[in-house]
């Protein structure tokens, strides 16, 4: 055997053994995917184990995140901190080797994949990330950051309209950067993809802008000439087709669903090990020849990056400026009172207001880039003068993601993982359902991605229910690590904003209205700093008899509410809650400071009311809609809903003061 | 001007002025579809308006559905019960013409459409149907079924991922009796298509298994010929690529994103009418000659559809069967009984007794078709015996959606629309969080679909956090009119399924464990129909000290727990709440008798606690899960995260008793 050969056969085995040993986990698929691993590994990527977070190297994206074990191995092999002890704790408590790859875990991993689709559009992101920071950074005769991102994709992923989504787009913008190897198994959990998946995949893609060829996957000399094809012979991103067997080498499981989702078993494991000439024991077996080619690769990787060191060092120093701005996004100090000042003192819609927020924000941190899925005019999200990223530019900030929301929360993602960016995203609150598996993961990944929703309460009208959010609010605040605010004026829209730029452990949500709202007046000592906590007294009483807390659109009828019933003698406290889960996680005097235990609660919010009730308790008010909205102008859905201040005001005297 | 002209141009018209009116909407579409709508509705499909469900009526769907006054305009000319003053009435509160097409609420409209590519998807699931019950209620010489499926779409519902999807599906299958339209009309809302979305889209198509080609979609003759060829020289489904102009005729507008979404204003609505030799006023003019190709149509329909009535006369006795089977579902009296004894006495994990319930639903119920994404094997949600469907026999119950979540989610809601099926679908619970758009439109629309999902919680163990539901039981709670049950053992699945099989007017999830569950004792006397009330006393104890809430694999551990407790004397009554919403919706009295007030409560869920904190208050316990999980071995995650039931007891102490 050649030292490839070793390799290709040690990483097979390890990651067989790794499933078996966990007794759970995903054989079939590292076990066909072992020689391109291999391949990309030892004769393409660029990478230094000793400093994975080299900016310039090159992502490798294991889309199909349940053949983990195979990543783990090539990760062991290429030298990474990643031992053979940790294999063999793959998949249990407190591993670096979890059941699929998470980024910030485990070294070398780029992603966290499992969900299918998502690594495609991960690696879309990273791709155009790396033109776009390198239109930044880069000089005639210095380019700093032209890195390539490879990718490993099953029929699963290619099935998924995320995928296609983000391949669309990245056809769209010509990335060249991009290699995906596609891993044509023909065997999903269900059984051959004869049964569901019979698209022409080569067709498809190319309808979409790609290049494409098709090869044996199991031929690691026609894998590197389709590779190096795909990377010098291309203005486009590439598809390369490998036709693979999974379980490859397995004499009774080979090519069967058994070997997707199961362990072979012991028995299987011996005639595998058997066919291939390979001892039965001991487990988890490397052969000194398998390092060699991983270090050969290695070594000349890290002559490259001592080479682009160098490279950096000569940098002018306004490129070195640009750099520190995009990966270290340095705030002046007074950042927030700078986006307070942008955000103006008019009454407009929030929409309005954040989007002048926006243009300071960009300003002030020049890594925020970004774009809507379609509805940049509508949600008011465009970076004014900063110009359109494109394919044959793409120096600018607006991106255009066309109708493709899933897409573009995968994309964002992507851009986040890359380090130079922290994009944001636009659509309505209702197509936030579109996205939730992108925005679930950024915020299981802890990226900085920022997403701008409006149109946020029935109250966008006369589209109607298909269009009218109702529970997204509280389905939203349910994702752990995410954060949603839902500003009420243009202290609170600067206030969101900054949260969202500091906020670098997790995604943030702005939620906008569509319609203009009241400017709340504060008294002159007001503190801007107090909105981030998420709650604050907005209009205060002596004695309140009743709290109640607002959000949004709904703090100024709320505040309206209250003076009606002060006419009557009623003493009410204003809550604005920009933020329920900063509000939820207040410490107990903070919250008992806002909320006077004792007092009765009310809640006004024109969403799902249940995430409120326990702030309310079972006898407490929450003034919401839990049913679907319905079309017209938006004045009189508040009429007939009964959310006007003077409907408000009877409600809650009529619950409380009756 | 010949009478189909003076139809074109009156449906631009009356759909410009419908917008004009409202002073919201989108002109743009209607304008640059007129010639469409109408070559298809009187020269192609079989529709009687005045019976509107007539079985074998050929399908209309308008999948771009913000050109909802296009649609409204042909139900008008074509004698729907639609009035030039509902017309007038467009996106006004309680119209029959809301911003976006409703289902259920319009005569003529065959579903809900506005949320982009759903509207593709439920084209699939209806030519589908089609298929599955012509081959379920055909003879050779009697054809009941066998209508077609008319689509218009636009570059929006194209780039979706969900179309997509729901587009490879349905060149898997074969659907040739399916024709999509595609407005190629090059612009988006934010403005060309060339800024996102350059696709080759007949390529793509071609790819997924389609026929297509291209034509001017102003020619009405050349549409002809396309829509003709599409309907009888192919065996696949079809696309045909209409070149239009947006605004077409518009002076100022045409070929602009302004008219997309925004009236014309009465300026450009004057011009565009004087270009076209319209005068300015009446608005909603309707030329007489406009009638006349419609209700040639129509009398031609209607001889089809008296035929076709004369065809069912004459169908066998067995045909007659089976279609009563499928459209009116009638169960024996003691279906549940059935259910019951179907879902055995042993203690296994909800998934796999939910499938033996499923077997017995099927036999019951024969309108019960479906199938997963690629998990039937993990879900547990294969008929057996029952046959797969696909493009040679469609007479099986059994679907393969593969890895395409979203497109299952939109094709079950075709199907369920067709009349004849009552669809479900499977998947892990996580992956709702793909399908979530379009299980809205299942709860909006009100359709009778089931969702099977399992993995219920971090219990799934070594696959993750990737996998590990968290939030989503919750938030699919949230959902309006979207029941979920999550059954702790085989009574309660049967309840589960039953409840899913008797809920005519919108959809329920069944959400199950992959780890073995106990059986729960009962009483002799113990009632099943409880059950179904969503919540119940499930071990109850004289004088309690706390009522503790448990669902799904909790209600086992929680009933231990109690017991735990009863040792050192504390009396503990357990709940066991399968479905939250009903549980919620309680009358009061039945709500007390449960809760019995002054007594305090705790909550067992292994997941989000918030929605649960207003039944036990700001000071009551919910045990549940808030965070991302883990990957590990079920029984440790388990440990770690105290969920068992020593730990449970000694949490519910700690808070109540100490």
């Amino acid at each position: 055997m050649t030292d490839l050969e070793h390799a290709i056969q040690t990483v097979r085995f390890l990651a067989v053994d790794a499933v078996e040993k966990a007794n759970s986990g995903h054989p079939g698929a590292p076990m066909g995917l072992a020689t391109v691993g291999v391949e990309l590994f030892t004769q393409h990527l660029r990478f230094d184990p000793q400093d994975p977070n080299w900016p310039n190297r090159d992502r490798f994206i294991l889309s199909c995140g349940h053949a983990s074990a195979l990543l783990y191995s090539l990760l062991h092999l290429a030298g990474y901190d990643l031992s053979l002890e940790d294999l063999q704790a793959f998949r249990q408590w407190g591993s670096k080797t979890p059941g699929h790859p998470e980024v910030g875990h485990t070294p070398g991993v780029e992603t966290t994949t499992g969900p299918l689709g998502q690594g495609i559009g991960n690696a879309v992101g990273l791709a155009l990330a790396s033109k776009m920071a390198g239109a930044r950074v880069n000089a005639a005769d210095n380019a700093l950051i032209d890195y390539r991102v490879f990718v490993v994709a099953s029929d699963g992923d290619l099935m998924e309209g995320v995928a296609r989504e983000a391949a669309s787009l990245a056809g769209h913008l010509g990335l060249e950067n991009l290699v995906v190897i596609y891993d044509d198994n023909r065997i999903t959990i269900d059984g051959s993809t004869e049964i569901a998946f019979t698209d022409d995949v080569q067709k498809c893609f190319e309808g979409y802008g790609w290049s494409t060829e098709a090869v044996d996957g199991h031929d690691a000399l026609a894998l590197r000439g389709a590779i190096n094809r795909a990377l010098t012979a291309s203005a486009r991103p590439s598809l390369i087709r490998a036709r693979t067997h999974i379980g490859f080498g397995s004499p009774g499981k080979q090519d069967k669903a058994a070997c997707h989702g199961s362990p072979l078993g012991k028995a299987e494991l011996s005639a595998t090990k058997a066919a291939a000439g390979w001892p039965d024991s001991p487990m988890f077996r490397v052969t000194p020849e398998s390092y060699a080619p991983f270090k050969a690769r290695v070594v000349q990787n890290q002559a490259e990056r001592a080479a682009w060191l160098k490279q950096f060092d000569r940098a002018s120093a306004a490129t070195k400026e640009v750099w520190a701005q995009l990966v270290e996004r340095k705030l002046p100090s007074d950042a927030l009172e700078q986006l307070i000042v942008a955000a103006g003192t008019k009454a407009l819609a929030t929409r309005r207001i954040a989007n002048q927020v926006q243009q300071k924000a960009a300003e002030l941190m020049p890594a925020i880039v970004g774009g809507s899925a379609d509805l940049a005019c509508s949600v008011m999200s465009t970076l004014y003068g900063a110009g359109n990223v494109g394919k044959a530019d793409f120096s600018g900030k607006n991106l255009h993601f066309g109708v493709r929301e899933h897409g573009m929360s995968a994309i964002l993602n992507g851009l986040s993982l890359s380090g130079f960016f922290v994009p944001y995203g636009s659509t309505f609150l209702i197509f936030s359902d579109y996205m939730r598996p992108g925005m679930r993961l950024s915020a299981l990944m802890e990226r900085q991605v920022v997403y701008l929703f409006s149109h946020d309460t029935v109250y966008l009208g006369e589209d109607g229910p298909t269009h009218q959010p109702v529970e997204q609010l509280s389905t939203l605040r349910l994702v752990p690590n995410l954060h949603l605010f839902r500003p009420a004026d243009p202290m609170e829209c600067a206030a969101a904003w900054y949260h969202a730029m500091t906020r670098s452990d997790g995604p943030t949500a702005l939620v906008l209205s569509r319609q203009d709202l009241p400017v709340l007046e504060r008294p002159a000592s007001f503190e801007p700093r107090t909105v981030l906590k998420g709650a604050y007294v907005v209009s205060d009483v002596e004695k309140p008899e009743l709290v109640l807390i607002a959000t949004g659109s709904e703090v100024g009828v709320a505040i309206e509410a209250k003076a009606i019933l002060a006419a009557s003698g009623r003493r009410i406290r204003v809550i604005s809650a920009p933020c329920w889960e900063l509000f939820r996680a207040l410490p107990k005097a903070e919250r008992e400071a806002l909320l006077t235990p004792g007092v009765p609660r009310a809640v006004f919010e024109i969403g799902s009311t249940a995430v409120w009730q326990g702030v309310v308790g079972e006898a407490g008010l929450v003034i919401g809609h839990d049913a679907f909205g319905i079309s017209a102008p938006w004045q009189r859905i508040q009429q007939e809903l009964g959310f006007d201040a003077a409907t408000v005001a009877a409600r809650l005297a009529a619950h409380y003061f009756a």
